[in-house]
């Protein structure tokens, strides 16, 4: 598996709300679960705030290094919404009214009895050679510019916009994971998972502790794009672990 | 208030179970939140792979860019769990055991009829030169170094380091942050906002639509460290509001 491409992807999060504390962002465990299944692997995230310089800075940072970025936030029709800018700015481009995102606001607001009020008509802005990513939920449509995704804030219109994508991208081998889990302190198996992941070439192994009903146990995260590696590695870990004493407990506790 | 010092705060969180969707990220928000009440502006975040050279790289960029660094996660006993190794190289010092911290661990182990194996030694490792943060959940110590704190990822064991901080660091004056809401559409009072904004200096107005009950609405959120000119941004937003025929809910909807 050495030689297989393997996809990449960065969210950039735009968001004073998140950064404050206010609001708990939702839409990283999203994008992460759903690029798993295009076989796309997410590796890094960065969350800044509502300030264009911020988001450029971050935007060329990420594009010279990742497959595929995805921008959450700052695309509605107030003040603080201004991602499509920094977009445009980071690729070098114009911001355009795209006529068919015109078509849809105007038609989702007179179907509401309401109007293209200029505020709404700032959602039909996009950087110029942009597409739309349709968005079922609000009128508003996300914004494709090659291999820069620019999504909602609200995790359900980000969903949406998702959907819409399925399938679109270009990925490799999706990643295979199983979990197990025991309830020994992790620090008990240490030795064990690092011979594991070694005697494994191509398998990950994460350990992740909890503390539930005042008992300590972990959870062991197995991943490979090789899923007879995969099931190899899980063997050999069960057997170690059940041989320190423990029970394993297939998909977790 | 303009020339008054603003600190400023990063967060870098390692984890590999945060970008695989598998987690979801739980310290961010208690941090920000935390931080708010220090009078220290969280500004970046990013989300970084158990990969060495990415801890390295991220916390060079955000050590250089803020007065406060915190990174979260990969400070247990198992082989993902390389925090410790990376901060150091970051810092060009070595790792070293950390006395008190074998101490804590030994008593922590010996109380519960353990004793203190490799790999659970391998939580006393710190940066040379480093402090401990306590920790009076799991034992294992939290570690201070110049302004940066490296913290657990387990969110309840986070909980109790920043609580064994609070009041150490050096901040500014807190933000004051008021919110007021209405079920009105964003874009019907995105002139209002935008014209607050300019009117009233130094203060920040976030807006923040939602979808319930199948109704729009949008809470407002009006920031500054002048407790006055919030006061007065929000009367200002308040009337604006109402005139254009929504009613406002303070504190939020």
């Amino acid at each position: 598996m050495s030689d297989e491409r393997i996809w990449t992807a960065a969210v950039l999060v735009i968001g004073d709300e998140i950064l404050s504390g206010r609001t708990q962002d939702k839409n990283v465990a999203q994008i992460a679960t759903w690029l798993d299944v295009q076989g796309i692997r997410l590796r890094e995230v960065r969350i800044v705030p509502d300030v264009e310089a911020e988001i450029v800075d971050a935007l060329s940072a990420l594009r010279a290094r990742y497959d595929y970025v995805f921008t959450t936030g700052g695309i509605g029709p107030t003040h603080d919404d201004i991602t499509v800018d920094a977009v445009a700015k980071a690729l070098g481009v114009e911001v355009v009214i795209h006529p068919q995102a015109r078509a849809i606001l105007e038609r989702y607001y007179s179907a509401r009895g309401g109007e293209l009020t200029e505020a709404r008509l700032r959602m039909a802005r996009v950087p110029a050679g942009a597409e739309l990513i349709p968005n079922r939920m609000s009128g508003a449509p996300g914004i494709r510019i090659g291999n820069l995704f620019v999504m909602a804030g609200v995790p359900h219109i980000t969903a949406g916009m998702l959907d819409a994508l399925t399938g679109e991208l270009e990925g490799g081998a999706p990643l295979v994971a199983r979990t197990i889990g025991a309830w020994a302190p992790e620090s008990e198996v240490a030795d064990i998972l690092r011979a594991a992941e070694i005697a494994h070439a191509g398998v990950a192994i994460g350990s992740y502790p909890f503390f539930r009903e005042g008992r300590t146990g972990a959870n062991f995260v197995i991943r490979s794009t090789d899923a007879d590696a995969v099931a190899a590695c899980v063997a050999a870990v069960t057997a170690g672990v059940e041989a320190a004493g423990y029970t394993v407990t297939d998909g977790g506790i």
